[in-house]
C-alpha cells in the first residue's frame, strides 16, 4: 500500500489488516517501524480532530511532524503543487497527509511522495470510515445484516460516502435517511429513506452527520430539518450505537442531551480510536511491508 | 492541583512548593515526571514570551507540544469549545495552556482536560506572578514589609492583579501608583497613590507595567502620562529592584536607558525564570502528586 | 563563526569547512554537536523549501524547533525586535534563522542571540549559494575558468548576488545574462550580457532564476522576456549543468520539459543538498568550534 486515497482502493484484506494493526498499537503489542521518518501535514481546509489525531499518531510512532502552511508557501509564488511536492520529497519528507476541497492527490501520484487522504471535499474520508469500522467492531462481532442508518446531510458528507462503501462491503444494511435536498442518489449498495423515525426504530447503528453549513449553497429551512431529521430522545432506540464524526452542531443534528448522555453515544470513543487507526495507516504507508 | 486558574486558588503552601520545584528544575536536581505526555497551546491572544516560555518548559520536560490554531479549527465550524476540549482529551491531550480575552477555563472544568491559565484578559496571569515572586526571592530573603510599587496601567493589567494578590500574602506592602484613569480601586490589601516620585524613593521593588494600548478605550494623553508616571533615571532609586513583565514600550513606561542599563533591572532574569516556573507548573498539573 | 549573515563575511576557508561538514553529515561520518539546543524560525517572508530545509536539518541534528509567528507576536504590541530577541535568548533560544524583506540582522548583533540569514530581500541568501557550490562540487572537481551563466531577474535576486560572490572567489567566470530591466550593474567580478543564446553555447553551468513577480514594480512584457531569455531545449547546451533555486515558474524562466527531463537538471539535487549545508551551518553557529 503506497498511498491511502479512498476506501475503493482498499481490498477487504487491506482493511482487516489495518484493523489488526490498530488493535496492536492500542494494546501496545506492536512497535513503530517508522521512527524518525518525516510526515508533513498539508491542510487546505480547517480541521481540529483529524489534524490532532494524525499528529498524535505521528508522535506516538516517533515520526517528525512538519506543518505546511497553506497560506505562506511557495504556492503563493506561483509554483505548482507538483513541483512543491517533488521538492519536499527531496528534502526528506516521506509522506503528506492532505486535506483539501478537491481531489488533488491523484494528480500527484507521479511524484516520489506518499499520500494519505485526510478528507477530500464532499468526496471521501477514508480514515474516518476506518476508525468508524474499528469502533463498531468493538461493539459487534459481525456486521452482517446489521442495520446502519446514516442521517442528514448525505450530499455534502465525505464521511457518509466512505462509510457506505466500507460498511456495505462487510455485510451491513445501509440506510441513508435524509430530506431530498440532502440526499445523494448516486451511492451504491444502500437504501434511501425520508422517514427517519421509522428507520431508527430497529437501527443497530445510528450515525449522525454534521450539517456542512460552509458547503451548502441551497436555502435550507433548519426548523424543518430539525423537526423531521434531528436525532433525539424521542426517536432514538435504546439499543442503538450512536455515532457522529464530529464536530457536532448541538441541537441541530443531535439533541444536546444525546451528546452529553451515556445513551449509547460512542462519539468520544471514535475520537480515541482514530489515533490507533492513523498510527496503523501511517506505519503501513511510510514503513512499507511488515 | 488539577488546574492553575488563578493565584486565589492556590494556598501559600502550593506557591512555596512551586518555588521549590522551579528551583529544583533550575538546579537540575529533579527530573520530569511527564515525559511523552501531551500539552496543547491554545492562545486566543498574541504572545511571544509566555508562549515560548511554556514551549521551552514543555520541551525541557520531554512533553510533546501541540498548537491549537485558534483561527483554523472546528470552532469555526460551529462546535462548542466544550466539545472541542472533550475531543482533544479523547485524542490524548493531557493539558491545555490557555490565553484568552475572557475567562473561559471555568466553564470547561467539567471536561476531562486539565488547564493552565496563561493570561486571561485583564483579570489574572498566575504564572507571571509566580515567576515574579521566584525572581524576587533570589534578591530578598524575606518579603515582609518590603515596599513594592506597581506603576502604570493597573486597570488593564492582569499582571498587577495577580502580583498584588500573591505578594501581599507573603507580607509585602503593595502600592499601586497610577493616574486615576489607570487605577483600579477594587484591589485588596494594597495602598493607592498618584505620586510616583514620592513612592519610588523608598521602593524595594519597582514594577513597571505595559500600557495595554490594545485594550484602552479611553482617550489617553500619553505626554501627560510620561511626564508624571514614567519610571526613569530621575525618579528611580539606586537600590530598588526594577521589574517589568514585558513587552516594554520603551520611553513610555520606562525610559530606554533603564531597560538597557544594569541599574537594577531584572527584566531578562524574569524571562529566564519563567521557564523554570512553567516547568514546575506543567509537571505538577500533568504529573499529579509527587 | 558566530553568525551567518552573508558570503562576504566568510573566508574561503570558512566556506570549504562548511563543504567538508556538509559532506560529513551527508555520509554520516560526523554527529551533531548541538542536540537539545533550541532554534527559532523567524520568517517574515513566505518560504517552503528553505524553511522545511532548515527544519529538516534541525531535526536531523536533534535541535528543538520553535516557530516565531511573525503576525501574532509581541511585535504587534509595540515591542522592538531587539527586545524580543533579548527575551528569546533569556528563555533559551540559541539561534534565530531569519528571512526578511530588509536587512535586519545587523541591527541585532548586540543581542545575545546568534543568527543565520535565510534570505534577505533582494540582497543576499548565503545558504543558497553554499548549497549551490556544494552541488556544483559534486559535478566539477575544480571551478577554475568554468563558465557559469546566471540568467534572468538578476536585479531582484538575492540568489544571483550570493552566488556571484561565492563562485567568482573560487575561480568561476560568471556571466549575468539578462535584459536591461533585470540587470544589476553593481555586481563585481562578473561579465554582463544581453545575448542569452550566445552565452549558453559553452556554459558549463546554467543557472535560472525565479522572476520575482512580487518584487517587480516595473511593467514587464513577459512575452518578450520569454522569447529572448527563457532557457529551453533550443538554446541549452547538452553538457551544461542546469540549476535553479526554485520555485520555478514553469514555461517562464525554464521551459517545462527541462524541469521534467533528465537533461542535466540538478534542481532536486539542490533541494536535497540544502539539508546537509544547513546542518553544517546550524552545527557551526550553535555549537561553536569543533
Amino acid at each position: 500500500m503506497e498511498n491511502l486515497i479512498s476506501i475503493k482502493n482498499l481490498t477487504n484484506e487491506d482493511i482487516l489488516k489495518i484493523m489488526r494493526m490498530a488493535d496492536g498499537f492500542e494494546k501496545k503489542k506492536i512497535k513503530s517501524s517508522v521512527k524518525d521518518k518525516n510526515v508533513c501535514m498539508m491542510f487546505f481546509e480547517n480541521s481540529t480532530r483529524t489534524r490532532f489525531s494524525f499528529e498524535m499518531a505521528a508522535h506516538n510512532l516517533g515520526l517528525r511532524v512538519f506543518n505546511f502552511d497553506t497560506q505562506k508557501t511557495s504556492l503563493s509564488k506561483g509554483e505548482s503543487l507538483f513541483d512543491t511536492i517533488q521538492n519536499l520529497s527531496s528534502i526528506g519528507i516521506n509522506c503528506c497527509v492532505v486535506r483539501s476541497k478537491e481531489s488533488i492527490i491523484t494528480s500527484l501520484l507521479d511524484t516520489n511522495m506518499r499520500f494519505i487522504n485526510a478528507g477530500e471535499g464532499t468526496i471521501s474520508h477514508p480514515t474516518q470510515a476506518l476508525l468508524d469500522f474499528y469502533t463498531i467492531q468493538k461493539h459487534f462481532d459481525d456486521l452482517t445484516d446489521k442495520k446502519v442508518v446514516i442521517v442528514g446531510d448525505i450530499k455534502h458528507s465525505r464521511v457518509a460516502k466512505s462509510n457506505a462503501e466500507l460498511l456495505s462491503r462487510f455485510g451491513a444494511d445501509i440506510v441513508l435517511a435524509a430530506p431530498d435536498y440532502f440526499q445523494d442518489n448516486s451511492i451504491k449498495n444502500v437504501r434511501y429513506s425520508e422517514n427517519l423515525n421509522e428507520e431508527l426504530k430497529d437501527a443497530d447503528i445510528t450515525m449522525g452527520l454534521r450539517i456542512q453549513k460552509e458547503r451548502i449553497e441551497e436555502n435550507i429551512k433548519f426548523d424543518d430539518y430539525i423537526k423531521n431529521f434531528q436525532i433525539n430522545s424521542s426517536n432514538i432506540n435504546k439499543n442503538t450505537l450512536l455515532m457522529h464524526p464530529g464536530p457536532v452542531n448541538r441541537d441541530v443534528e443531535l439533541s444536546s442531551e444525546l451528546v452529553n448522555s451515556s445513551m449509547g453515544s460512542v462519539i468520544l470513543e471514535q475520537a480515541k480510536n482514530g489515533v490507533y487507526i492513523r498510527m496503523a495507516v501511517l506505519d503501513m504507508i511510510i514503513g512499507g511491508k511488515r
